[in-house]
């Protein structure tokens, strides 16, 4: 037993009080309503997984060193969920001969990461993940990256706030054996290198491309791959399947207005290995925000680590809570008023029987949030603790009251009284400007 | 690296298919209507916390093995929460002095308990957790009883179908005192054995209280409190301040008809040790579920663990998903048409540019939920998985229509066709009657 307990959350972690809450439900909230435009269906899985989820695609040094993990009391390794993608790809692969692919899928969900706490950078956080599963049109990308516009418009995001980096993990790697001197079997570690280049400075950039075998010459031109439009880049390997691809995405992201929001970059190219086409980043224009808001891609064998005869494509992408607040509050997208609903408090009258004020309660909670006052306070105490606690209504229903077979509502933010006859209550909150004639005190 | 990873989820653990997220999103929502009405507040708190925080209150032993805990790289004792009073006191504690009580607030979150999985037993489930704190108020207790009444008949269900059983933990001390044998410093073991009660055979139970030196006589006149009405068990401890809570409580719920869903029941105890006055769980009247449904009561110094000198009353209840979830079943009271939004899938038509058909998409997913298919696949398949995927509408839009300026929207269900003007797509939505006298097909 301990005399004194810490009142701070774990490290790297956050307590959500009301007001955080009622953001996150918002920010989420708007998100969602996108995705049911869109069709997609919200699904759910466990925070504990066995810890070969995330050890069969990462290695299990990676996965121990950056999850939490641990063993039960029978010996299995469990890793609390670091990401979404392991979970929703063994629910599909678990389903796979009940389902009619192509599905639709989206999670909001907590996700723990062994991390030295930084801006943006928590131990646990939130993130919205949406997947397409079971198509291998590029119109499924088309769709995936629409969405994510859609999404960010809902907000009331415009193109000059942020920008779709966009490239191709196929492209990419043609590239790789045409312009650097690295054989292909280093590719993977070479594309976590140039997937560093801007976290990193320029200098260890240079000196891990060197490390890994790269001449001048190839860094030379693989710097050029940087800052070169679209064109010029497929012309390096026009018969680059991946050339098609990125043409075909950028001739339809045209067609449909939204070529202003995407661009060529050929430095996107994901950090995890199962990416296959199309690799995404979303990034806010302001500098303020370095981070990607939103990443992604086409991957094309996750199921199959589950069934090895299995082979179901899928395209999709994460958002995390924190970078999508950092976007939404740089750029003055939060409204003040985020929550329309008024709440009303009603006194706790001395001397007024309790099945009276319960009753006129549960009346007007058929219509708005209500409170009746529980503890035995002076009303000064009592209207204090309304304003206090942002209620825009009182409901005063005293022994006058009752005689009057009337209600006193008073409005907090207008000061105005209005008598409202109690069998009638509704009709001031149906019709509060005619109810402005019978302003009595 | 494995060659095939298991499907299924953690032991205990479940996933959440759409179908299964559905179910609980509209539980969850049917629950959440109400608190708002009653002007609660949502909050949430991390999924790690210190271990000391279950410690201090149940012992470090019990917590240890009934918690999935661990120690992080810094050596810190982490606990996966196994509920959520705790987090929520930390949490008040840390703002107590900048919040304005009494606070209402709820939560709806995940929690861990190492269990033997078993029917409704599972290791990780979801909870509600309703708290008022700040107000020491019987009328307090009252509004959480009738909230949890006004849950329930959200649902639709009756009086006849649950049973809230109330006791209170300073009545129920005093009476121990009178009828028993055993010295006050047994009590909290003495309640843990009438807790276990209608949970182990009589005969193990007898033999708990022998084994507590309870003497037959005692036993004998503790049996006759579980049967005895609220009038006869006061009369016992006539002038126990818990005695005259209980009569106020039960004298108000009297006055606003909600008696017909309480009754005092003297074998309610509650397991944890830190409740101290009202105490209640609510049953299904139903005999195939024996859990109690909803459980809580009145803790007066939580907070107190994290600064001695705040001391903070407060009442609450948890309700589990699955023991919710078992009642509405069982009583008929899901509905089988949860989800009123209709959803159509436009028909990837050959030929037809992917802008046209995408701007359709773009205009309908303002009213309705909208897919439009990806694949080129024959027309035939395309309307196969529509039906499949229970798609209300299909929107065809080949050269023909694109000619006649028009859209047909076949309805699945009815298996109508309907030529719409292109560009007045919506008056099928808004008349869908009015469109019948235009039908061709």
């Amino acid at each position: 037993m301990q005399n004194k307990l810490s009142v701070t959350p774990y490290k790297g972690t956050r307590d959500f009080y009301p007001e955080d809450m009622e953001f996150r439900n918002w920010m989420f909230g708007k998100f969602k309503d996108v995705l049911k435009n869109y069709a997609y269906e919200e699904y759910n899985g466990p925070v504990l997984e066995s810890l070969d989820l995330y050890a069969a695609k990462s290695g299990i040094e990676l996965v121990t060193e950056q999850t939490y993990n641990f063993e039960d009391k029978s010996g299995r390794r469990l890793a609390i969920r670091p990401e979404m993608t392991p979970t929703v790809s063994r629910m599909i692969a678990a389903k796979a001969n009940e389902l009619t692919f192509p599905v639709r899928w989206f999670s909001i969900a907590n996700f723990y990461r062994y991390e030295r706490p930084q801006k943006g950078r928590l131990r646990e956080h939130y993130q919205v993940n949406v997947d397409l599963f079971g198509s291998d049109s590029i119109t499924a990308d088309i769709e995936i990256l629409s969405l994510i516009i859609n999404v960010l418009n809902n907000y009331g995001a415009t193109s000059d706030m942020f920008k779709i980096r966009i490239n191709n993990r196929r492209f990419f790697n043609d590239v790789l054996c045409k312009v650097t001197n690295i054989p292909q079997n280093k590719h993977i570690e070479l594309s976590k290198i140039i997937d560093r280049r801007e976290k990193i400075d320029r200098e260890s950039y240079i000196e891990e491309l060197k490390e890994l075998g790269m001449d001048d010459e190839s860094i030379d031109r693989l710097e050029k791959m940087y800052t070169i439009s679209l064109e010029e880049a497929i012309a390096i390997c026009p018969n680059s399947v991946g050339a098609t691809e990125l043409k075909n995405l950028f001739s339809i992201l045209y067609s449909i207005n939204m070529s202003e929001y995407c661009e060529f970059d050929f430095s996107i190219v994901r950090g995890l290995d199962y990416y296959t086409g199309t690799v995404f980043e979303v990034y806010d224009k302001s500098t303020e925000n370095k981070r990607a808001l939103f990443g992604g891609g086409r991957y094309d064998n996750l199921v199959g680590l589950f069934d090895s005869n299995k082979q179901i494509s899928g395209i999709g992408f994460g958002c995390g809570d924190v970078t999508l607040e950092n976007f939404l509050k740089t750029h003055n997208l939060v409204p003040k008023q985020r929550n329309n609903s008024s709440k009303l408090m009603i006194l706790n009258f001395p001397g007024v029987d309790y099945n009276k004020l319960f009753a006129l309660a549960t009346e007007l909670r058929s219509i708005l949030p209500v409170t009746l006052f529980t503890d035995e306070k002076k009303l000064g105490k009592q209207i204090d603790y309304a304003l206090k606690n942002n209620y825009d209504y009182i409901a005063i229903l005293g022994e006058d009251e009752l005689k009057d077979k009337i209600v006193v509502i008073k409005n907090l933010k207008t000061r105005e009284e209005v008598r409202v006859p109690r069998d009638n209550i509704f009709s001031y909150f149906n019709y509060p400007n005619q109810n402005e004639t019978k302003k009595v005190k």
